[in-house]
Order: C-alpha cells, then structure tokens, then sequence
C-alpha cells in the first residue's frame, strides 16, 4: 500500500462547543492505521516505517464555525450516480438539525452554478429536501467540465458561504482543490469538504464510493434481460456494455450477482478479438457447445482495439473512449458472417436507466452518515478533505490522497478470480502475444 | 365496426365426454354480439342488419379427442414478449391435468423447429414447466420468419401431432392459417390453434394481447430515468424509443403510467420536424420554458421523415423501419446547435430489457387464462382460430379475422386525448401543409 | 343477468360549450347493450324482453357548468387502496387543464371532513397534486364511517360545491345516493359523482374496480415469501389471510398469479374442518404427501364456523368478521398437536402492507381514466352515478344499481375452475353433509 | 475492544497443491491487526500490550484434502435469512468447479437431517444449484434446535464426510463448535467450518452478516406501508415489529433506509412507557403536533415491560420473549382511549415476509465470497473457525471467539445519534427514574 499524507488541515482552533449531546466525540487523535497487516506492523515496530494513520469522522466536541451565523452551500457535479440526493438531504438535515444552521444554498447546475449569470444559487430548507431521497438524480441538477477557479471563489466570497459542500467525482475534488487553494491564498477562512461520488468505484482510500450498490444491483436486471435473449434465439448473444471507465468493478460486482455471464470484459484485463485463444474464437466454441452466450463489458474495456484513434475529450476533461460495445456487437457480426454460422446478437446499453435510479436501502443509509460526516468535519473547520468510509470505519482523506491514483481490480486478486470461475472465461491472450 | 365471418370451424362432430366436472360447461350456442351497441342492435331489430355474434371461449361438455390418444405441440414464434412461459406452461398443465393428456412435444425456436435438422422437438411435462413462469423469455426459445408450410404439416403428420399450438404473432397466424389449410387439403384432423402474442397490443378483436401490461410497466420504468436525467442536466432531453410498429399502444400507456412526457409520437399521428409548428420548434419552446423535456417516440413513428428510402424487410418479413430513435437525436443535436442553445440529449432504447422481463401478476393470471381456453378449444375440436378477450369475455376469434387489419389508437379516441392532456403538446403539423 | 334501471340523472339541459377540441364526443344515445348474449339479443328482437342499455362515459360536445364559475370537492372515504391519488391526481388535473376549473377543494379525512371542525376544506391545485401518483394511500386521508348527511349537504350549499366527487366503497356510495338525494331535496343543481373504490373487486357493473390488480400482485410477494417458509422448515405451512369480506377475488387471483398455493378458502365456497373430507384432513394428506402446503384465506371466509357469535358492526357499518386467519391457524396447530404429527406453521396477515402501495402502471391509467371520465360526467351535470369500465367501455352506472347486490366469484364458473386445477384442492366438505 | 484467541486451528501440515491457478495465494502469515487503533499501535509499540492478529481468508497454495477423494456436506439450521441459497451454491460450485471435487451431500432439515431416520442426505451438483440462488429460502430447508452431537458425528463418521459446512446462527457456531470437540475428541481429520448466519446482524467479529442489507430493504418497505396508513387516517399510527431479539440493527437501519420513522425502540436503549417523559406521552405530543406516527420497534426491545414473567425457551435454545408488538398496541389503544383521543392504529408484524426474500445483489456477491472463502478455508484443512468479511477484508474467525458475545448498538454512538436525530425521538426514561 502506498504511503501518503493523511494529514488534514484546519481552518484554526475550535472556538464553539458543539450543540451535539450524548454523543461519543471523536477527537483529532482518533486515527486509525491505514495499512493494517502485521508485517506493516512489524515492520513499524521494529523503527523499519513509520506507518501512516487516518484521522476518523465524527461529531467533534468543539467547533469552528458559529452555526447561527454560518451559510453552507452544497453543489453536485458531472453524472448522475444514485444516492446523490440522499446525500444532499443528509447535508442540509444535518446542518439544520444536529447544528442549528439554517442559512444553506443549493447551487444548481454544478460549478456552472457558481459563475454563470443564467443560474443563481437558492436556499434549501428541510422541507425542500424531505422527500427528496425517494427519486433519482440530483435536486441541484448537474454539468460536467470545469470553471474558472477564481470567480468559484469570488461567488463563495461575494455570497458569503462559509461551508463549501462539493459532490462530484475525480474532476470535482481536483477543482474542489483547486478551490481551496485559491481561498488559502485569499488568506480567507472557508471549509472546502468534498463527498467523493463515482459510479464507478474508483476512488482510493474508499471501501466503496455511494451509489455503487444501487448501481450495479441494476445492472444486474440488465444482464437477466440479455440472458433471457440469449436463450430465446438461435445462437443468441447478449450484449451489455456496463460503466467502467478505468475500473471494472460495475461490470464484475453485476457479474457475480446474477452469474449469467460468460465473458467479463475490463478495463484491468486486457484481451485480443482475433487469434485462437482471442475473444472471438472463445465465443465461437462457447456457442457451439451451448448455443448462447451473454457478454458483459465495461465501458473502459478493450480501449487497445481503437489503436491510435484520439477522440479527444469530453467536457468534463475525460478521455473520450472508443465505444466498446459497439466495436464488440460489429466484430462478433461480421466474425460470425464470416464463418457462416447463424448469431442473433441483442446489443444492450443501459447507463442512463442504471445511474438515475433511487438509492437502494443500503446506499440510502450510507450516503445518510455520509452526508452527517462531512457536516462534522465542516463544522469542525476541517477543510481541503472528502470523508469517506474505509474498513468499516467513516474517515477523513485529503483530497490530494484522493485524487492522486485510481483504484482498481487486481488481477490476481480474489474478485478477478471469482469473476473467471463464475464465468469460466479463458484468458483471451494468445500466447505468442505475451512471449 | 367491420363485419366479419366469426364462425370458428371444428374437425367434426363431438365424441368423448369432457373429464371435466362440477363446472358451468360452454356450448357453441354461447355466443356474444360483436357489435354492442344500442345504434346496431336497433338497426338488427328492426332487420337493417344482421349481427355478428362470437363463439365464447370455455370448456365443452363432449369433446373431440380422446386424451389418452392425443399428442399436441407447442411453439412460440417471433420477438420475445412478457408471458410466453406462462402460456406454455398454462397449455402443458391444463393437458395434463385437466384433460389428462400427457403426450405434449414442446417444438424449439419457432417455426424452425418443424423443420430443420439442427433442432429436435422434445417431450414437455409439467415438472419441465413448473416455475417456468417466474422468468421472462420462453424454455421452447423462438426464431422469426417463415418456414415451409408443406414441411411444416409434413412433421405434424410424422410426428403424430393432433393439436398444434402456435404462439405468435401476425405473421405467426398467417403461417397457421396457411398451415390449417395444408392440413384441411391433405384431409387430416388436426387442430390448429393460435395464442396471439404482440407486444404491440395491435392485435383485432382483442382487448389487449397479454404480455402488454408487463411491457409497458417495464417501460414507465425506463421513461422515469429519462425524466431524472432530464432534469439532471442543463437543458436536459430524455428521448426514449419505444416499441410499437404500427400501433402505439405501448408508448401512450407508458406515457400515462407515469405522466412524466412532454412529447409522445406514435406511428398514427403524423408530425413534422420543421416549421413553425413543427415538433422541433415546439422542443425548443418547451425548452426554453421549462430547460428539459421528455420524449417518448414508437419505433414506428414518423417513417414518412425517411422518405423513398427502401430499407427491406427483416426475417419476419416486416417492412424494415427506418431508426426514428436515432433520427430524432440526430436532428434534435443539430436543430439546436444551429440555434445555439445547449442541449443535453440523453437517448434510451431499451426493446430487449422491456420484452424479457417476467409477467406480472396481471399478464400472469391472464395468460394462464389463455392457455386453458386454447386447449378448451383444442380438445373440442376447434380449428383455424385463436382464442382472446374481448369484451370482458374469452372467445374464439377465426384467424382470417384476426389478421385482417391491425387495431390502431385513433386519433380523435379519448386515450390520444388523454395523452395530449397529459403531455400538453400541440399539434406538430404546420397549418400550410394541412391545407 | 338481472336487469336494472339504467337511467342516468342529469341537472338539466347543456348550456355551455365544451372547451375540449379535435375529439369525438360522446353523445347520451351512444349506449351499450348490458346483456350481450345473443341469446338476450334474439329474445329482445322477437319482442320477448326489454334490453337494458348503458350509457357510455366520455367528453360532451355541451356541458351543464361554467367550468370559470365552477367549484368542485373530492373526497376519498373508507379503507386505503391503491389508486387513490392517482384519481384525485386526475381529477383536478382534469378540471384544470382539460376544463379550465381552478377552483377545487379537498375534502380532508372522508366524510368527517364535511362535518368536523376539526378538519378544514382545502384548496387543489395540479402543483398540489403533481408528483403524488407515485405514492400509496391518500393525500387528502380517509376516515370510516356515515356522517349526517344534512350537514353534509349544508357544507356542500354553504361552500357553494358544484360538483362532488366521492371515491369510496359500498357504504360511501350509499352515503353519495343520500346526499344527492338531500340535494335533489332542497331543490339544488349539484352534480354528485362517484368513483367506486373496493380493494375486494365486488362492485357489481365494473370489469375491475382501481387497485385490485396492484393489491393482488403485492399478495403474490406475500404467498411467495409463505411458499419459502413453507418448503424451508419440517411440515412446514404457510398460512396467509387476504382481504375478501364477500368475494374471493384477491385470493384467487394473487393464487393464480404465483400457483404456489394448495389451498385457497373464499367467502363463496363453503368448506368444513372436521371430518374425513374436511379441510383438516385434507391438509393432513397434503402434509404427509408434500412435506409442506401453503393456505390462502380470504378474511370473509369460512364465517359460519364462528357460529351465532355476533361481533358486532364496524365504524363503516361493515360486520365485524370472525378472524378466520387466527382460527385457522389454531385450529391447524391444535389439530396436528393431536395427530401427534409435527407442524410449523408461518401465519402473515398482509392487509395494511397491501392495501398501502402505490398503483401499478396498469392501475395508474385505469384511474387516469376513472378520474377523466367522472370530470366528464359532472361537468355535463350528471348526477347520482359512478363511472367504471365493463365490457371494455367507460360507462355511467346509477348508484341504484351499483350498491344493489355484489359482485361475486361463481362456483361453477371458470375462475374457480381454474383455482381448483391450480392448487389441486378437493372439496372441503363432507358428503353427508351435502345430503 | 476485548482481546481474543484468534487462533485458527487446522488438522495438520498441508500437503496437497492448490488446483488455483493464476491468483494470489493468501499466507497464514497474512494477518490483520484486530484493534486498528492509533493508541492500540501505540501500545503495543511500546510493548505495553499485545496485539491481537486476524488470519485473512483466501486460497492457499497447498491444501490438506485431496480434492478427488474428499467429500463435503452442507447444512442449513435455525430461522430463514436471505442469501442461504446463495452460500449453498457458492460452495457447491467453489468445491465442484475450483478444486474438483464433485462429492458432496446436502443435509436436509438442519441438525435434523444428521440423526433423523426420516431424513436423508443427498447428493449435490452443480445442476442441482445453478438456479437457487433466484429464490428466498434454502433449498436443503432448515430446522430449529441442538440434536445430540455424538450422533452428529457418527453421521459424519459413517457417511466418511470430510468437510462440514454449518450455516446458522449463534445456536449452530455452539452444535459446529460441540462437533467439532467431538470430532477431535475421536482424533478425526474432519474440517468444520461456519459461515455466521444471523438476520439480527449480531455476530462479533463481522462487519455484517449476510441476508442483513435484503432483510431490512424489505423491512423499508413495509414502513412506508405503515407511514402511508398512519397519515391516511385520522390521527393514524403505524406501527412495526422488526427482527432484533438482542439487538436493534434491522430496526435502526430500516429506520435510516427511509427516514419515516418518528420512533424507533430497540434492545440496547431501555424506554419506560409510562409518566411525562414515557414513550406514551411522548407519542402522544407527536400525534397532537403532527396528527400520525409511525413507530418501529425490535422484537426484543422493552422486555423489562413484561416483568418477571418467564416464557420459556424455543427449540432453538432461546429465551422466548415478551410479544412488545401486540403489548405496545395494546397499551396504546388502551392509553389513548382513556386520554378520549381518537386514534387508528395499524399494527404490521411483517417478519416471515422479510426473511424470506431473495437475497438482493449487495448479499449475492457478499454470500458467493463467503461460500468460497469457507470452501478455501475447509480445503486448506481449517477447521473450528467460521468465514466474515471484517475491516473489508475476509478472515478466519474461531467459533469461540464468534460466540462468546453479542454486537449491539452503541447508545453513545453515531448509529444511535443518526437515529435520534432522524426520529425526533426525546430520550423516554423519566428523569427521576435515572438518578
């Protein structure tokens, strides 16, 4: 495990104490190690590291920020991903009623909201937000890419927000940094708390990011739907192209919830279409011997197979990828066509219905302490950080930590094997490639 | 309303008591008038017209097979929709327990099954179909287009086949009636009958055909996620492509079981693109009043945009449409760059997560129904016909009518009117071009 | 089929033009043939009867009310079922949108809301009423119980109500007749419409009443969970009690929505306990058989084994039922404790879970519907008439006749039929008895 | 946190290679820390404790039990629980696919099924499995209650069954803990391995047992039935019985999952009933103020209410205890109408329909990990020691650690924060009561 500075900053001393009652505080020394195997803990014993500890979320016995007289804005970024309106009732109950806070802004459309004549930012209430946690999507609406870092924090400035709620994904927490370091060099006193969101799973120092559940329990219907098409035809195959852009963890949690795929596709794995041990080869002798066949990929997988095509990038700064799916659903046609044999292939791409679903339970609770966690921190004048949940535990992580590298599935790792022994997928490498 | 023959033809003359007991038996003199209402019986009354009663649908007191001697065969043939399986296993268990016939072959992937080599017919039990309902799809899987009708008979014939269940669509009940006729010329005694299946409700003299319910109930679903992906992003457009060739059904209840569309385009009621009143005019209007909409659009709809352009016809011998769902966003993109205003169009086409899902209660009961009348009918004798509801009753509907024409929403009806209500969108048509 | 009076009531002549464009109305002689058999048809046409004709439902070319000088009430009385705010939800939308009445009022908590003052009339608006089809229940909540009907109609007079729209069951149709009966008294044009709500299906002149397909696809989840507890324990059976005061519906369709059941008791059929050919031992055989059985049981039936016991009426004037759920379930336990024969029994009472859910999309266009179509009525001055759907139509039913008798399962007929071959249930009673 | 023997026993050196291939194997030397604390480190850096280390689950390079030659059997004790049927299937295919052995029994009806003559255990395969991870339940059915462990070891002596795999809750780590004494008492070479099964989700050690995120998103839906009926009549309170006999996590996250919830009463947090600060007055000043309420209470909250009354114990060893949801109905229909205010109240005890649900996806890969990681554990030749996911990471528990204590809710936690600040509910002890 990487090593890296968990150390988060503070506005300053704690001045306020806490309106919270009975209630076990957290303290700044409630940390908790970040590697947490014993040879890391030989290792620190015997003066051989110095091992990295993670400071914990929580309601602090004091805070820095006078709730009656501090305004919040809360603001989400990019695509949609379940849970996000969870998340923005968590915030605004939690200032209201755990603090007393009641000066909060909704600030619509994304960072577009700060900086853009066409939308103002309006006041959000409890009862905006009480129902809210029962519908997809975000009550604040959304937009992708970045803006200009200095008029962000001339509207933080010039409206007064003294909690700044940023939900949103890689892009977000960099402009959230980004954010935060203009208002340090501003020399102002503004707590800058970002509520990691991805759909695809692929943030560091997180056991899970919210929505995830939701998300891929979605899938999941998908995939029973491409199966049943597989089935129903002759030599049917089911095609679903799943999130994932990096990180195949959509794909292979759906996966293994259902167990209806044979070919699991990522972007960690990578594989070959042609050849004899290629995927379109392993396809044809699944369909031979059992006359059907459902293919999960993820939307990141195979990118190899669009060769030095450069498609840009999209408003958001991310790469543009070759579409995967489509490349797959022509590829297996016109292989089949060419060994003559008859395929019906149902080509499936479901994202929008996937990430604009309710929260399910699960992630309803989550992004509940989710949302009370980053209102603890804010009002403890922690700043520059996202909280997060990691071995069981809601944490603190800088957002230097967060953004700094992906998080991904290992392929030696016990997930990737599941995946090939629920799939029993072969590697789809041929050998004298990896000589 | 059109008059047609409704006399449903039998093989001949009753002959075995039905092992049926304790219930109200039907008899061939049960009829119901086609026509019900007061203008028509008057004019009946007073001898202008002669009315069209249908046979009912129910068990008979004699029947014609003896079902100890009887072999029957299912098929399902075309595109999957909600309740196959229950239909199948409706046919097997009212066989086997009702009648006590337990020779049943189940005939796999549609036509293709009576006549190709590749594929075996195989004996169908009720431990085979015991929970086959609980999953979407069909177990007998399914192949589109035609297959020989000689060919077809010939295996009827070798196989000892007496009663031939086709579950299908408009094609599917031509190839029977073709298939009835092969068996009538050859002066075999054979029943030939049809559960009409089509997703797109489009079918005569039926109230609805089963499986719509589910489909469209899927289909809410999907036009939700349209709805929060519309709102989600600035100047949000939800397109979904719904199914519905000629007829549509699917699109105007999914419209209404949510009520969350702004724009619902059917085959049946043409619209222009351009113009003052055109639909993209009343898009950006929509827009800029309100910075998203919802759009929902048969696959039907709007072929005329295509023009001359011949696309063919697909294995089912259906004419190929031209891709409205991908026209629309085409145009939609382009119309608004052109005015530069930002969109953000999200298209969903979901046909095959929609037509696989399992049957809901509803459609359950009701293809258990289906399934019981059809073999009702069999055992009885009756041919050439498939069974239905209508009117709150199940009857016995000839193919020749029920292949005739297609049931449409009409245009100055009170479920189009509903839908204008409900979607408060004009009429697409410039004044000019109505003139 | 038994005849009734048929007329509708109206207030007087049409004196305004409908607002509703482009559609076909429907005019007072457009009526439907209750009796549709053929042969009431030929005894009508040779003089020997008087057919009963039904008026359809739908738009008026002409309307009794000045939709700008118009007031209008809803009131939703009785138990919950799903559909409610989908036919408040339609009816004000309808009288603003497709009429251009704005000035509608909620009647809070039923009846009482007349009555009380406690409860005070509240004004509707679309914005009131836009999102609330999504959720169970009621938002204007329901109470049990008649009230005064003079005071009722001094409400309405003092309010100055047009129209009133009742949506309630059997006994708030009877107070809807009393009420328009005071209102015809003291001279008043006020139009008094209803939309007949029972969640047991057993209105009669209705195909369905609104909610009965969702309340049953929820007691199909319930019968499954009963199925799983059954089959995962020794001799294990589950027993569930559904709603049914005196038809069977919801138990028999959510039995034959699943066909996991081996018993299903209801109101219409008799059965015994005791003796050889009782249910006891039936369920004995079943057990010793099967290992486990799973027993649906409408909470109507099996009244006469709680003898002359009189329990009383409820707060709705409804007899109090004996709980045959919690008889049943003693009586099995009692019975196998004797037998000396190991039993677990699982016993679910569903009803408050069931009754609450939101409405199907099915159920959410049928009530679209419903709630159109009583819009329609009032406002061509219709009165003392509920609106439903029979023989696939939309019709005005007098109160008269839809309060006469109820609407039951036939013993003979084919639904029962189809119960008995699904769970395979002998008859339950002894035959010395049936002497 | 208490210090442990985390000792992982196995029957002796490995001495087969590992069929796996292509992964990561896991060492007995990969061991986490138990007390992840910062102070704990401290600690034991200093050398003024111990640390306790947790051995990871995982494949292990070399295996004790010749995959060919062994034979494994299955059982399934105690109450339902989503996800049986999935860690019944994920060891079959682990066993069968992974290691090749294709010798394994199921063991129907729980410990039952070891000693019973009417009960026999039977072969399993893949086939056998493939699909039952679909449905609720457990295919092999269950039983509740110890059987006497000498006979529980015949059984496994005589039938030569190497691996035992005991799925089931407190009761059943004791009878797996007993057998295994026994086993070892004989000097066998038998591998008994749990996996922790507890809807309550009170094991120690485990982050989460499986079936707990399906138990209660069922338990959320049927409070939005009971909030649905307590604003839809009159001064209306819902009010729900969960699972929790010593511990109210269902409870408390049911009550996170949707937010409906104004009082939630569980185990850990004592309540009086009675005086100004008791739950009944307390809900009565709700009911004023808000005119409904919707309470949830665990199964084994408030038992101090029924006194010194003893009720024995169940046939699983389990103090039988106090119905608190008929109490509680009762006490406030009775407390209610001696106050003269009307009240409705709908009481719903939704249990066997909870436990009985398909496990959703979350516990579909969460039980399929399980199952493997007791099939890598049995196969390596551990034994007396169960499978839980723990700080995101699989590991080996000994039983004796497992069952020695209970997980509960912390009253002075964020869990219970989260709760109080959601509910509104005030602490309901009197105050005199606590000095």
């Amino acid at each position: 495990m990487e090593t890296f500075d968990s150390t988060i900053k503070t506005l300053g001393e704690c001045v306020f104490h806490s309106p919270i009652q009975q209630v076990k505080f957290v303290s700044d020394d409630d940390r908790i190690l970040d590697d947490i195997s014993e040879k890391s803990f030989r290792a620190a014993k015997n003066g051989k590291s110095e091992p990295t500890f993670i400071e914990l979320a929580g309601p602090r016995a004091r805070i820095y920020f006078d709730p009656v007289q501090t305004r919040a804005a809360v603001v989400t970024c990019g695509g949609l991903c379940p849970g996000l309106n969870n998340v923005i009732r968590s915030i605004v109950m939690s200032l209201y009623y755990t603090y007393g806070c009641n000066d909060i802004l909704g600030i619509p459309f994304g960072l577009r909201g700060f900086v853009s004549k066409d939308h103002t930012p309006f006041k959000l209430t409890p009862k905006d937000v009480i129902d809210i946690h029962e519908k997809g999507g975000t009550i604040l609406a959304s937009s992708r890419g970045p803006q200009d870092v200095g008029a962000i924090v001339d509207t933080i400035e010039n409206l007064g927000i003294d909690l700044v709620f940023f939900i949103g994904g890689d892009g977000t927490l960099r402009a959230a940094l980004d954010t935060w370091q203009e208002v340090a060099r501003r020399g102002l006193k503004r707590s800058i708390i970002g509520v990691p969101k991805t759909i695809d799973n692929d943030i560091n120092h997180l056991s899970e990011s919210f929505g995830f559940e939701s998300a891929y329990a979605e899938a999941v219907e998908v995939i029973r739907a491409a199966h049943v098409e597989a089935v129903g035809a002759p030599n049917g195959i089911g095609l679903v192209k799943l999130m994932g852009r990096q990180s195949g963890f959509v794909a292979a949690h759906a996966t293994l919830g259902l167990r209806d795929v044979n070919f699991c596709l990522i972007p960690e794995i990578p594989f070959e279409l042609e050849g004899e041990y290629g995927f379109l080869n392993a396809l044809r002798k699944r369909i031979v011997k059992r006359q059907h066949a459902v293919i999960v990929v993820a939307e990141g997988a195979g990118q190899s197979l669009f060769g030095d095509q450069e498609l840009g990038y999209d408003a958001s700064g991310n790469k543009i990828l070759g579409d995967i799916g489509v490349l797959l659903k022509k590829k297996i046609i016109d292989y089949f066509k060419e060994k003559g044999l008859e395929v019906n292939v149902r080509y499936i791409d479901p994202s929008y219905s996937i990430r604009s679903v309710p929260a399910i339970p699960y992630d309803a609770v989550y992004c509940g302490f989710l949302g009370q966690m980053a209102v603890h921190a804010a009002m403890a004048g922690k700043t520059c950080m996202m909280v997060g949940q990691n071995k069981d535990r809601f944490t603190h992580i800088p957002f230097e930590a967060a953004i700094s590298t992906r998080k991904q599935i290992e392929p030696d790792g016990f997930l990737w094997m599941s995946i090939l022994h629920s799939t029993g997928q072969p590697s789809l490498i041929n050998p004298s490639k990896t000589d």
